[in-house]
């Protein structure tokens, strides 16, 4: 998975970031180094550091700051990613053996430890308490997010308001704190921060749903891990719980999911179930409608070519630019 | 386990400290509140907070600024004991089954890092960046000597100065800290805090090669866990160390771990020859000469209550006080 850079704009100060990155999780010990340089090296749209750099420009933009900001959010991010490739069993991310799969989970888990101290250490050197706030409460409803994500596993009873919350804490308020702290650090207007968040929370939102879609409905390639592999680790995503409110579908999916549950199944007729109702159809649609709240927010900014940039992006993350 | 209370001293400050624990992992998520104040409730000396509370003696003795340090510094040490477990598969700790025995490593492995994060959101409220940074450092260090030890289980060739070094990082390092945060927050001298944090640091290194030693020749009741857990998961301490270092006990100890490790025996053959030989002994002397260096660093701060108080745990934690 490559880097998103639909516009040439910001490249030089992202291979700085990249840059950056790379060198923040260097020199301490040869281990943590190289199984931390494992998944950095593996790429990413690094979507958390432009969001940054993007909601920078919203004020006066200083590289320098943003970096201090940018960086930790990838590196949470990554961190967030090794420590859940333990809980799913991941053998794959971004095409290549996740650091579970190479070291074990032992290691992967203190990968992510060292990995998250290492985003706090370059936090420390901005000044604005309210950002350390901000990203230290992310940090608290990711990993509540994450649990949830564990318990939920195989409930087949679960509501799509239950999905969306646990989606929120996983993945949309990353992004929304991102787009927000890139302005904060920039001292951007008040409401340009907080439109900001608007944005990129609902751009997370539709982000995580595509991204539930494509283990259903993508290819290994497009998606860099077998897909399915939501459904053989029991998550149940937002198209699994609308094709089970379809009264034609849900007796013979749920005796799928339990089948795949004990292992008597792999995930292929489940998959085949789901393609055949209206279950991808409806969060294709769910999808879109965070991205129209995501162009609300942002037609509220003043006009810029970031805005016009940012708003390629939310349509971007949907597939349309595809 | 229960909380260190030799001197009545500090108790009321100590029990608001043990309701802000309390209060710091409650009500964001059932399983979580439940798996955090499993560990907690188990007790504990609260060493950390202590520390945290003496250092702040030395300044303005401001509770509600000791209590965003002694709070975090004692989820940081609760986190990272959860992590242990997973790594230990340890089964027991303060005489009740770990988090991982209860709930499995993966809600283990995120019950560690929420309340990392937890800790994290307490330390925001204060505005000292140094704080932060030499916080974080700390973080970042534990996490490298906790990948030393598992890359280091079973490697019988290890030096004295390298055991030295993972305990420093994975034990002393966050006492240093606490006794030196303590003073900061408090606006304490600069040399004061720089004497705490010596004081810290060898007060941390006798306490953890005393904790090594208990593993050999404590009792279950005393350590709250099976002894000999240490050698079963191949951690190598320091008696074992300078047992292999004489060459009458070197060939048996060697063919014992080995045993131990393809799970051939168990360690009660090894245990005895540790006790045989003079590791036990030699590695009660390293302690006593880190208590003496301890009790240097105090000599040179300003007579008070708490100097002598520190001098008292000084000896407690070598055992002396037994």
């Amino acid at each position: 998975m490559k880097r998103l850079q639909l516009f040439g704009l910001l490249n030089n100060d992202m291979d700085q970031i990249e840059k950056e990155l790379y060198r923040s999780v260097q020199g301490d010990d040869d281990l943590l180094t190289e199984t931390s340089m494992h998944l950095l090296k593996a790429g990413g749209k690094r979507l958390r550091p432009i969001f940054v750099l993007m909601g920078g420009k919203f004020g006066r933009y200083d590289l320098e700051k943003l970096k201090c900001i940018a960086v930790p959010l990838e590196l949470i991010h990554s961190a967030s990613l090794v420590h859940d490739d333990v809980i799913d069993d991941a053998e794959l991310r971004r095409g290549e053996l996740t650091v579970k799969a190479k070291w074990g989970d032992k290691i992967a888990m203190y990968t992510g430890d060292y990995i998250y101290a290492k985003a706090l250490i370059m936090t420390t050197e901005l000044k604005n308490p309210r950002i350390h706030q901000i990203l230290s409460k992310a940090m608290v409803e990711m990993s509540i997010g994450e649990m949830e994500q564990i318990r939920d596993f195989f409930n087949t009873e679960q509501s799509v308001r239950h999905y969306l919350e646990r989606i929120r804490r996983k993945t949309a308020l990353l992004i929304a704190v991102s787009c927000q702290l890139g302005a904060l650090a920039a001292d951007a207007e008040p409401e340009s921060a907080r439109l900001l968040y608007n944005y990129g929370y609902n751009v997370g939102m539709a982000f995580q749903i595509r991204d539930d879609l494509l283990d259903l409905s993508g290819t290994e390639k497009q998606i860099g891990k077998p897909p399915g592999s939501d459904m053989r680790q029991g998550n149940i995503t937002l198209p699994v719980i609308y094709t089970l409110e379809d009264d034609r579908l849900r007796a013979s999916l749920l005796d799928e999911i339990s089948s795949i549950r004990e292992g008597h199944s792999s995930v292929g007729r489940a998959i085949d179930l789901i393609l055949s109702g209206e279950g991808i159809l409806r969060a294709e649609e769910l999808a879109s409608r965070y991205i129209a709240k995501a162009l609300n927010a942002l037609d509220q900014l003043p006009n810029s070519r970031t805005k016009r940039n940012l708003r390629d992006i939310a349509f971007f993350v949907t597939g349309r630019a595809y």
